[in-house]
């Protein structure tokens, strides 16, 4: 891994489970909303990926902060920030929901949560939804509350997830349907518990309403883990990036639309649904988007880690950039995601990826997800 | 320092001048606004410390960002977003500016700019200001434009900041009073230098305007520099906390109002400027706020690396928490930062300082900045 010093102070939140994840030797994090994200442990990229995918992994992902709306008006602000249809959720129910600017420019992607009819939580990547929601909120006078409530996500991942959760909370767990939500018990309090996660290997995420109960949560898992081979773990980039699961700030950013990013099924431009970049979209759509994000699978044995932009190349025109990327050793290729122009996105087109050790390599766009 | 590894990627982006900080052996980064600081180079922090205060140092803080508005109501929403006067600043001239939310929590604590009278930067802190500002506008129809320009701040810092300025900019820099700016020519461009900084030695940023420009700057100031003894350098723990300069999100939060910070002089509470605040801040005024940030001067050595809170204890009960500290070899003591409770804040208070390591610490609170 890519790693230099990273200087800690309270400005860059501990979670509830910062203490475990550094008893079991956390090599690296990353920052993600004001927050510490475990990067890495003792095994490499790969040997993590392998055991996500065979058996199973706890990780600390706090930083996807909670952005709670409650009050008569919660969901038109929510139906106001985004462009897909939220009225078809039910309680119970989540939903992938990219927010958009008046521009149409991405301000984040969470994962919506229905608590109530007039009670949400938007599960958040890097960007402070906090102050755009409340911001929103003032500036219209909505009748809201927006706080972050005190919710720190633990992420259960891999194909054990589901026998490990239902010996420790019950056979109930198994009847939670992907992407819908239910509640445990745990030590006499109710806990909210989502079939889902950023990986593809099938998971729970646990929303732990009360961080003095974080060491606990995790030591519950932990020793019922041993059972089925548990790990500390984190977001795999061999596995995200093969499950084409972007991540805002790297793929795409307050630049770019919804239709790049390969959003345009969550979004509703008909005029049935009112939010804030309705007008920017339909122009979009209308004249048609010019860039959207694309896998690209290429050569080479395993290369440097993209801490910066790859650009990537056809025809001798500069038609994208790698933004994530590592060596699958499944695929035994390298696995990319890069925004690509419309000129050269078909599946096949042959690119260079322009690696920053000075070496071109051949490589070709493919749909998401890698196969 | 305490460090961990940091993990690269897009999502924190590097600035104009990481290519230079590299080749000058950074050895540790912090993230703030998504974006790299630089923390530490070759020397200890007491060694900057010092050369800061004799010399002059080239500080990376690319990571104030700049919130732009412009429009004709411009004015307007920025005097809704801060409890401080700004009708009173003239053009060309710099003001602190607390951003404080419905309740008086604070959003950030920039440094205002303004450009004109219907144009603005605000150079912030760690929360993205730029979401905020943008929501309030969109939800309240403000006739105002709010983007993140293309600016990217060089800090040059310590007394001998002013003659290698002028030596390379020539002798107007030296008019430029403190928190004003005027602009220098440089390569046939316009650039904004500011006085100021984030220290207390002296020194001027250099509002670069075009990122393509970074590496140029860096080495024209780099080269010039050698005559002055010029270091690559960053804000100074040691000098900070000295200077009792605050941190968003170590020594304040939006849990905290101004007035807890000791921006009570900055905020203007007779009703005769409105801002969202001016209620919730007027009711805190009238009760009494509860507590306020204070210096800590504490025993011991060289102590551990204030990465999380440390209870400050008097008379057996918690008082406060040190957010930030480091020890003085100038004072000869440890010198921290902590809200502390109204019944304990008086200066000479005795205190205990618990950290981490087991020691507890006894010292006493004194007003800031640190004698």
């Amino acid at each position: 891994m890519s790693t230099s010093g990273l200087n800690m102070s309270r400005r860059i939140r501990r979670t509830p489970y910062t203490d475990r994840v550094e008893q079991h030797g956390v090599r690296g994090f990353s920052v993600v909303n004001h927050m510490l994200l475990p990067k890495a442990f003792q095994k490499t990229v790969e040997e993590d990926y392998w055991h996500l995918r065979e058996h199973v992994q706890i990780w600390d992902v706090s930083c996807q902060r909670q952005v709670q709306i409650t009050g008569p008006e919660a969901a038109r602000l929510v139906q106001w920030m985004t462009p897909r249809n939220i009225s078809k959720a039910r309680v119970g129910q989540c939903m992938y929901v990219p927010l958009v600017d008046e521009r149409g420019g991405m301000v984040n992607d969470p994962v919506l949560l229905k608590l109530a009819e007039d009670r949400f939580w938007l599960s958040i990547a890097d960007s402070d939804v906090l102050l755009w929601a409340k911001g929103l909120a003032l500036g219209a006078r909505l009748d809201v509350k927006v706080i972050e409530p005190d919710v720190s996500v633990l992420a259960i991942q891999g194909p054990k997830a589901e026998d490990l959760l239902a010996s420790i909370f019950g056979q109930a767990v198994r009847n939670i349907r992907f992407y819908n939500f239910d509640f445990v018990d745990f030590k006499g309090t109710r806990q909210l518990i989502q079939r889902g996660g950023y990986s593809k290997q099938g998971g729970f995420e646990i929303y732990l309403n009360d961080s003095s109960l974080g060491s606990a949560l995790w030591d519950l898992i932990w020793e019922a883990g041993q059972a089925y081979d548990i790990s500390p773990g984190c977001p795999n980039l061999i596995e995200r990036v093969e499950g084409g699961l972007l991540s805002y700030g790297n793929e795409f950013t307050l630049d770019n639309n919804p239709l790049e990013c390969g959003m345009g099924k969550f979004c509703t431009l008909d005029g049935t649904v009112d939010f804030l970049g309705l007008k920017a979209l339909q122009g979009i759509a209308a004249q048609g988007h010019q860039r959207e994000i694309r896998g690209v699978l290429f050569d080479g044995g395993p290369g440097p880690v993209c801490g910066k932009p790859w650009p990537v190349i056809a025809d001798n025109v500069h038609v994208g950039q790698i933004t994530s990327a590592m060596w699958s050793p499944r695929i035994k290729r390298n696995v990319g995601l890069s925004m690509i122009e419309r000129s050269h996105w078909a599946s096949g087109q042959a690119v260079i990826v322009q690696c920053p050790d000075g070496v071109a390599r051949p490589g070709e766009v493919v749909a998401l997800p890698f196969p």
